[in-house]
């Protein structure tokens, strides 16, 4: 039988990259908020202390009307959120980047039936025009109905929103009766990049529901639903449930949630991220410059905690060797550099290092 | 805003009840071992020091071939188990009590098309002859194919099949070309009752693919899908983040599960809560059988952890203000008793005094 | 390359069995109909003259809210009607025996997600307090939501509901919150054995949406949706688009369900079909109360155009060879014998004494 | 109650337009098929002689190993044949113009949950270099697989594949793993303007499963799924059933489809349906060249039964006063000018007179 593993951890805890934000493990605070609420009994399914709270806590941030539902992941969070807004007959605006087109193995469709409607984006945001090309045909039995339109903020590129432009987005959606959807996977870099609270760009600005993040920003594994106007959205625990969404010990999934709102650690966690993207960003743009980085350009505004870069061919398998990262977009040779909440300045400059090395071989 | 929570619990940890083995906690054991995986990076979505080590370990304990595969909770894990051994054709023969019918909302029949095809049972347990009656039909278009078998061990009613049992129901379904599957969200307690290992009952019984439990163990919460046999089962990878059941930070998530292996945590829990279990049942015995506790009976064989009593009319309410749990079947007047990995043995003998008083009322 | 077909019928027009009303073929009444309406155009997909009319029939015959919604088949038309009156979360009580449950090959699972909660019946048909076994868990996230209740008339099991009866259930449903769903594959065989129109056991009983049959009474083949209703049901012609029940060129489904109508045709072919069915049971009555036919026994009663008969063993794949017909519940030896618009007195006759014979040897 | 309706047609057969070709009704030959089909009974869901014989006619033509499988509608057709080609993981790359895309409601994602990966395509047809635009990423859980590609022949444009590029596409996709289904709604059209039989298009070319029409085509309504590869396409029998494809009274819906076989019927139909396109289009394009017909200008090739025309702001609802036809692409002023089996040179020549009138105003 295998040996006790209490010892010692199995992997390195000194080992870091630029792959994703979920490479990261957990912020000890939020560790310490799991030990607070662990003891005794709580009734399981969202009936304890902790998720009662949270209602209160996002209603402060997100707004008065706020209905809370934390879930798994999210893929689940997205096609919960999604299908409370729409009937069977719905179909959702997204952009060809979006994380439910492309990275949630169809997900949208299978698990409930949604129909993507994919509109190509320079830069991963969606417009009301953009949103035009396919938002028409109501009361065509033949065509799927568009009645929702999701975006995500920080979007898939690592670019933003401003308040302004979800705004506008929430109007066109809901002057064509389409709810607007707002995935949130990057929510808190999003928000302490515009430097504006979340409600700011979320109910404010008109935001039906949205799928608010936690995991990449320091959690163990939560997200949550946000209904924010609970008149368009139905069925929530229902469909949480049906969906394979539903935690039983859901006490530890709400104090995860709770702690990022504790002491600001999710605002201080995204904040920090996003400056060592700028700090990467700014590393790199000189030489990008002057050409002492041949080949390399910056592929879209570095805007939240993602640094998006086209490197000449032959140069980024031999850098992965030394650095994990992720290819983007293989035919145009773009890579993606992520931070996240525990990437340190000496991990950035030693990567700018790495990178002016291996484009100088 | 609200004020910060990190200075004490919200909850009363001195607060228990027989209502469900999640609503205990994470044993802190298990809180230990999260502290040990987390820090540094790990590749996300399982490409883990800890989800590596997880194969390894259920191979040593559940057979050779095993390939696990962690989820999030029991009713995902259920899907996304049977929807690898079927096509999108096949049909399920269960208990008409079992939990993917009663308990999951829809969610096998919503999530991949599964069909169940229920059978009444007495004790919540299939034999190959309960079996027959929804057993047939094959290459009849018109009928949903029934190709797996699905049990629960321990089952919903709290019994259990002996390893003997188990292998003549895979015979039975495997001489028909159906797999089994085996609903193990309280595998532990049926291993520690029986007082064999898990393969006794899995693996060497022929089963196919399992839910493996851990939340109701303890965990803070992660169950498995084990495939014993890798030529029924097919697309796990695929099938898993599909039905929204894969979770980024996987380490984590076999961090919990190979707790439970560790210094045989699992086991000693589970049989702590079936011995807390024999103790409220053997506290109640007396008084069943001289009348002192006048219209109670005990509605199945207590085998794990779970006691079902029939209580007389009026007294339910009244005995539930006092501690919480669970009705089971109204109509018959049957409630459910759940003992966990925390239950104390002054927690039982307090509650069986609740039970003398209330019925002496 | 094959010869022209044109010269004769690939098959014998002569030969008629027991098995099916839906092995006979289509009444030359209904050709006359498809021939008139064709020629010219007609816009496709129900904008044309023949779906107006026959929504203004069905509503002489069904009620004055009634809209109707012509399907392919009858698995479609109870799949898209359960779908219009439930949320995702919804489920179906019906009987064990229902179509929806045992023929359908998990298409209302399958394609739309309707859970089903069958009760065993042993006729057939379903009571209010047969609906109360799964009639229950509204609120309870866990529990499919139990909004429907589907019964069949004329039954899977060729009885009838009253009037009085259908009035009950739908009062039973409605004062719980689900709606009534009517099965109507043979409700010309109900209205003529019944005696009475359909609204008296439809609309003025309280039922929210039927399948309303044509096939299996002389059509070539089509169905209808109809809802009775509209408050209950949403969503009609999306549900019908998205789940591929709808046709092309609608006019001709349309002219066949008129045909129906017209002249009574469906009442006149229905009335005859239970007549022969009538006398098939007479033909063997008095040779089940005399012994002079051993072993044979009648399953149930013979209300519409099935008479089903339980066989001695080692009779029935001798009598399958000479006339053919379906085998209904093999371990208990029941055999099902339809009659159909197209059975004469002399094929009745001639099946008599064909049982005689076998039951003689 | 209604008065009879058998003294006259409730439409007028005298009236026709430009806007589908299933505004067009039944060709009487086919009447005269159905007529010799009927009477007597025949073994329903398939096992009649008229289903028997269709299996080897379509053999004959369309290549030794094929496998015919009758269905109610194109959509129907097509997502019976895309899933029988793939598993529950699978994704279709399709163009963004494709019927499985834009007029089937979402059935593919909702009925059997397929993923469309659709790409932009100039004139409605694939290369293998758009394919490549999502073909990859195989392997990764992410990502919706894709396993096959769909192509529509002749296309949603009028446009077609000669054989050699369905051969090059089939080449592509097999060495990708991917199969090869062509949507043929309008076959009968492509291969009437290729001048080839059916199989040089699709078994000698490579396809595995196609969907072949004959509503359109002057039946009165039925498609077929043909696997051509029995080797790839699974569970076909099933599929059809379950997603309620499954006609009973079969013989109707294959002598039909023979019909179209019978004295090159579908080719004759076909062929004149391209005819009346192409005098359309003649008659027009001197108009266009001179400048006499302002603003008007031929959107794509004529090369099927299809004219898409650019009409200046203004023209287009007058126009349509007088003719019924479709708009296509309401923002660019495209309108769809369909001609079918039952289109006259009177009514071509009458149409294009209109087109005169109208812009000269």
């Amino acid at each position: 039988m295998s040996a006790p593993l209490h010892d010692a951890p199995l992997h390195d805890p000194g080992w870091r990259g630029f792959a994703s934000d979920n490479y990261a493990g957990v912020h000890p605070e939020v560790l310490e908020a799991l030990a607070r609420a662990n003891g005794g009994h709580q009734v399981s399914y969202g009936e304890d202390a902790y998720t009662a709270r949270l209602q209160e806590v996002v209603r402060e941030h997100l707004g008065g009307r706020a209905e809370t539902f934390p879930v798994f992941n999210g893929t689940g969070g997205n096609v919960v959120a999604l299908t409370s807004v729409l009937p069977r007959w719905g179909a959702v605006v997204c952009t060809a980047n979006a994380h439910i087109h492309t990275d949630e193995a169809g997900a949208p469709e299978r698990m409930t039936g949604l129909k993507l409607l994919p509109v190509a984006s320079p830069d991963g945001r969606l417009t009301p025009s953009l949103v035009d090309q396919e938002a028409w045909g109501w009361g065509d039995e033949h065509r799927a109905q568009p009645l929702a339109v999701s975006i995500t903020q920080s979007t898939e590129l690592g670019t933003l929103y401003t308040p302004d432009e979800v705004a506008a987005l929430a109007e066109h959606a809901h002057a064509r009766g389409m709810a607007l959807h707002l995935d949130g996977a990057r929510i808190w870099n999003a928000a302490a990049a515009l430097g504006v609270d979340f409600r700011a760009f979320t109910a404010d600005a008109g935001v039906d529901v949205l799928t608010f993040g936690g995991t990449k920003n320091g959690l163990l594994g939560v997200e949550a639903v946000v209904v924010l106007d609970p008149d368009r959205a139905t069925g929530l625990p229902y469909l949480r449930k049906l969906t394979m969404q539903l935690t039983s010990k859901m006490r530890f999934a709400s104090a995860q949630l709770l702690a990022l709102f504790d002491d600001d650690l999710g605002m201080r966690s995204a904040a920090h991220a996003n400056e060592m993207a700028a700090r990467l960003r700014a590393g790199l743009e000189p030489g990008v410059a002057d050409g002492s980085l041949p080949g390399v350009s910056f592929a879209y505004p570095t805007q939240a905690n993602a640094v998006f870069v086209a490197l000449p061919p032959g140069v980024t398998d031999r850098m992965r060797e030394r650095v994990r990262f992720y290819d983007w977009d293989t035919p145009r040779g773009v890579v993606r550099w992520m931070c996240s909440w525990d990437t340190t300045e000496a991990d950035v400059d030693a990567f700018v290092a790495v990178v002016h090395e291996e484009l100088a071989r």
